[in-house]
């Protein structure tokens, strides 16, 4: 086997596996993730410090507590410094001989657990479902506001990774445009079904499992892969073996299964790599609006597009190559890591 | 003034210019680069260790001295560990369901100075000009193979940049495919020049110009600004104030004006940041080949690309949310960048 550069079809772009440079785990200098010693009186995520955030805007409390007190499983409320605000005017519009949109949207701070010293590798599949739980309800929310054209949640574990805060949390930030990301997705799958009539997805996975070299795990309801054009060593795609473009009407029964799955390959790759830096995106259908633009733009979403979620180890240097090309440089071929994660216990 | 999202139309994205979470140069915290010491007996890029390297396939010599010898002021050869090769086969082939290229192209280590002390905030001009001659001279001895589609010259200064080897190079990459990238700037280039029959970065560069307000430095021939739609805090292009679509075939003295605003900024840049890590990259044309798919796709591409070099700080972590949507947090605006960088003597 040589270097290849292979088409990752759902993103339109391509990844270059570097055979040379081939690396299999203990030779990726991961930095060990040192938690500092934090003086738990003055983390804003701890019990009893809920009045150190802004007043929650969601909580799992079993226990039936008020908000803002202690009690909660996971709690929401909007970040701090904000990246974009509710307040904002959704505007577009000229700036000089350039174009802006205003800062309308919303930023939101998801913490998964009350328990400082646990981390996403340490959930059990209750809190995995607590957390996904709380995504969903998020989005459904936040599309009730015609505004919102799409929700992305993602987590930063790890420094590495561009986690600030020690304390578990995930992040959600509601934006006025549907991102670059997704809107090439949209096209992509949208291609693929005037094709062939069928979901790229839910094809991507079938040839997944019939090849059977990438796959890491799968459950009744949920497979995970290592992509064929991973753009980082170690990627692990998540999805429905069930064909659903919507996250936000997922199941409750469904999202056990996915949590079931999550709870599995957040450990692999811990075990795998000793506490490796990752992030994880959810790629889901935006809510369907009118578009004045192309009138046609969502026409079929619910047949083409499939969501998924992206666990995006990051013990690769992005640098001026990446920057350059959109080609990431992988040096762990998909298969080798596949092998990896099913090999270690 | 409020957060925005502003648009990059040359790239097609959206960038986040966070205000709520603005921030001036010394709020960065830039670990400050220090350089390991080094045993040089084991540098392969030190006169006398010529024969650590592949054989060069490009130096300067005023001296006239012998390859692969001392007494060179820039060296070029193969990188040990190439991500792509000449020997490679170049052939886009189904791989199952999925789809790949041979890892066919060239990986090329350009040393830009023979002193190991050297770093490119240290260049003067003369030096500059050099390292770009040679980028020009490479790039047009590669274009020479009909196979390689693009190439690509890039630099990683710092750690956080990506940078593995102290002694100051560069890097060029060639490649059988045009990267998703600048077929983006084409795309996008040639539907501005649809529109309007002019040419986009011309057209930026006069607003700019005029707007007053993102511009760093101008000489006779060239301009640097902050972009209104910066990715990377402190990001500085540079582009021909005269239209010129092909970097490889801008003369001499035009290189002399490119490596005077270089060094000028360069050295703006290392003051205002204490040194911080940055890539930078050039985008130009590829060479003009038969396009089977799209037989128009060169067609114009003269008078609608426009060649310009892109300095990017990496004093922020791409984390989940610019993972998951390419849309890139920026908390400095660009023209507040502008003014620090004016500003610090």
């Amino acid at each position: 086997m040589t270097s290849e550069l292979r088409l990752d079809y759902l993103n339109n772009r391509w990844t270059l596996i570097s055979i040379e440079r081939s690396r299999r785990p203990h030779d990726y200098t991961v930095s060990i993730y040192e938690e500092p010693t934090t003086d738990l009186s003055k983390c804003p995520f701890e019990y009893g410090n809920e009045d150190k955030t802004p007043p929650e805007v969601f909580a799992i409390r079993p226990d039936g507590s008020l908000p803002n007190t202690p009690g909660w499983k996971v709690r929401v409320f909007p970040n701090k410094y904000p990246a974009l605000r509710l307040e904002n005017e959704k505007k577009r519009e000229g700036d000089g001989f350039f174009e802006k949109i205003g800062g309308f949207g919303a930023h939101e701070v998801i913490v998964e657990t009350p328990d400082h010293f646990k981390h996403i590798q340490d959930f059990n599949q209750e809190e995995h479902f607590y957390m996904f739980f709380t995504f969903r309800e998020r989005i459904k929310a936040l599309y009730q506001d015609i505004r919102i054209a799409y929700v992305h949640i993602f987590k930063n574990h790890g420094k590495e990774a561009g986690k600030s805060l020690v304390h578990s949390h995930s992040q959600l930030i509601a934006l006025p445009t549907i991102p670059t990301k997704i809107d090439t997705q949209i096209r992509q799958s949208k291609r693929y079904f005037k094709e062939k009539e069928r979901c790229y997805l839910c094809d991507e996975i079938k040839a997944e499992i019939r090849e059977n070299k990438r796959v890491v795990y799968e459950n009744s309801k949920f497979i995970a892969y290592c992509p064929y054009g991973s753009l980082f060593p170690f990627q692990v795609r998540i999805a429905p073996k069930f064909h659903s473009h919507d996250f936000s009407v997922v199941s409750d029964n469904d999202l056990r299964q996915l949590s079931e799955c999550m709870e599995y390959i957040v450990k692999k790759l811990h075990k795998a790599l000793i506490n490796p830096p990752f992030n994880f995106v959810i790629n889901t259908s935006p809510p369907i609006r009118d578009n004045p633009v192309d009138p046609d733009y969502f026409y079929g979403i619910q047949q083409f597009y499939h969501w998924h979620i992206d666990i995006l180890p990051r013990i690769t240097t992005v640098a001026g190559f990446e920057l350059g090309t959109d080609i990431y440089i992988n040096p762990t071929p998909p298969e080798e890591a596949a092998k990896f994660l099913i090999e270690v216990v």
